[in-house]
């Protein structure tokens, strides 16, 4: 069977895939090789932010930059960290004063090339901190950081740490507010259906015509927790438990709810589990005072979603509610 | 094999689809029954613009609800048109002096539900213009209107409609304006992949594993153009030499250009395809003056996209710029 995707030589897929994003938000950001750029730089007495990881997930995480999120996201090939050498010219391109926070994912290779740039970067005499998102629960609570993965919690924590940015916070600022919020931000995915590796034709996730697997990874690893299909609100429910199983949380706490669509998940199932969420969460005295619906971080075509909570305290609220300008989340 | 949805109970989907969408925009819109308003109705003195169709197509269409768009979706259920009672309480919901102008995509159940409730609201001394949007040219140029349905087309249009409303523009100038740019509206779809519906779980729109459908409409009723898969590049010059073979052209005018995912078809493949078209465009000495990508108007996960040009003119393009600020649309 030939994989069913509208693209070209797989190996321009990255290359063309930028340039058609480039081209529909001509105004919003500009490429200078496979790096994202703000189309009008952030003035340089505000903290930078940047970001890397692979291309396939769209939109993540290059459709986050703009003003009050991202200023650069360093963009690898399909479902491949960018080289070092690509972040090091990124916090190079951003450099001021006032510092830059480079936020990575829990990926080997994004961790990999991250660091490395970081130490680059430091040893030239750049500002540069570092964070990393790690929020994935699907090892266990107790798992060891590797099995620890990023997942769409990333896109919050942009929308945080930028609106600290352009509210003018200092980098150590910014660094604790970040922290505060990765401390108690933990994500559960749930795959339905596969996809298919647009470059290498590799079919990713199997999964069973009746079954679910509850703990799949950005690009379907798996998490072992295969289960009989349920239902929007059951396995609203399931996941829910193991999520609020893992985060210290009592009457009156506010959560942010995020449901991300992984491909081929509709915005109606998302709509049907986030309202299942609610509920939950009503039951329980808890308040869903926030929530972000839709595809942020996609796996190609795959079937599922995830489900991501975090805690909010009233200072986070108000820099989740503050404006943002990107390809694709505008906050007036 | 069982339906691979995140569902509840199949009779209750549209009802708790619209709960969910209301929680997740709690600040931005409301509901009425199974119609969406918006949360802070807009200035009497201003034309109102109402919209009506059935579930499932999300974020279509209620998904555009909001200041500089759209005042009231009316949905009905999954793939079904609203009935004409619920249409016509939009209508008086909606009321005002500068009068309202309401939006029919053309559907049978549409037309009909559309087209009595603007009779009953004109009796009760309703100020009411319509409008019907027919930009399919799957069935050829010359088809009968019956076979030029509504797709995504009615996206732009209500968004240069609301911006003409917010401006104070009068009934009489908003109507001139959409009749000229929905004289100039063409959309061709293509499937890949079939979709489940969500109620019934019956499966739309069977394709070939090696096939391609050009003619795919709104719900997979298909055009009759099958053929072999094709690349991004390909495929677009096919689709955009058929809809630049319907409209009258020449070299300096200025296209908008809407590339609308399906279900299934990722962003990536949606910005190869932009990225072809402006190719293409550009060796025919026609500009691209604006461009829309993501998934507007969905058939569930059905694998494919629709391609959709418009002429603009200086003033469509001011009023297409113009800010709104819906759930699923935002320009500041």
């Amino acid at each position: 069977m030939p994989m069913k995707k509208f693209i070209n030589a797989p190996e321009n897929l990255t290359a063309e895939l930028l340039e058609g994003f480039a081209l529909a938000y001509s105004r919003k950001i500009v490429l200078q090789g496979k790096t994202v750029l703000r189309a009008v730089p952030k003035s340089p007495d505000k903290v930078a932010l940047v970001t890397l990881g692979g291309a396939g997930h769209e939109p993540a995480l290059s459709g986050f930059v703009g003003p009050g999120m991202l200023d650069a996201s360093v963009v690898g090939d399909i479902f491949a960290a960018p080289g070092a050498p690509a972040v090091l010219a990124a916090l190079q391109a951003t450099r001021r004063e006032a510092g830059t926070l480079l936020v990575i994912l829990n990926h080997a290779g994004d961790v990999m090339s991250g660091n490395m740039a970081f130490e680059m970067a430091t040893q030239q005499g750049v500002k540069v901190e570092k964070v990393l998102t790690h929020e994935d629960i699907s090892a266990g609570k107790d798992a060891p950081l590797e099995n620890r993965r990023g997942l769409v919690g990333c896109i919050p924590l942009y929308k945080i740490a930028g609106a600290a940015a352009e509210a003018g916070k200092s980098l150590p600022e910014i660094v604790a507010i970040v922290e505060r919020f990765n401390e108690n931000l933990r994500t559960l995915a749930v795959a339905l259906s596969p996809a298919t590796h647009p470059a290498s034709g590799g079919v990713i996730g199997q999964i069973a015509d009746d079954e679910m697997e509850v703990g799949m990874g950005q690009h379907g690893e798996g998490g072992g927790g295969v289960m009989k299909l349920a239902s929007a609100d059951e396995t609203a429910r399931i996941m829910l438990d193991k999520l609020l199983d893992t985060i210290a949380v009592q009457a009156g706490d506010q959560l942010l709810v995020v449901i991300n669509g992984s491909g081929a998940t509709t915005l109606m199932e998302q709509y049907l589990v986030l309202r299942a969420v609610k509920k939950l969460l009503d039951a329980r005295g808890l308040v869903m005072a926030r929530s972000l619906v839709g595809e942020f971080l996609t796996v190609q075509e795959m079937g599922g979603f995830q489900m991501c909570i975090a805690k909010l305290d009233d200072e986070l609220i108000e820099l989740f509610d503050a404006p943002c300008d990107t390809p694709s989340l505008t906050v007036k």
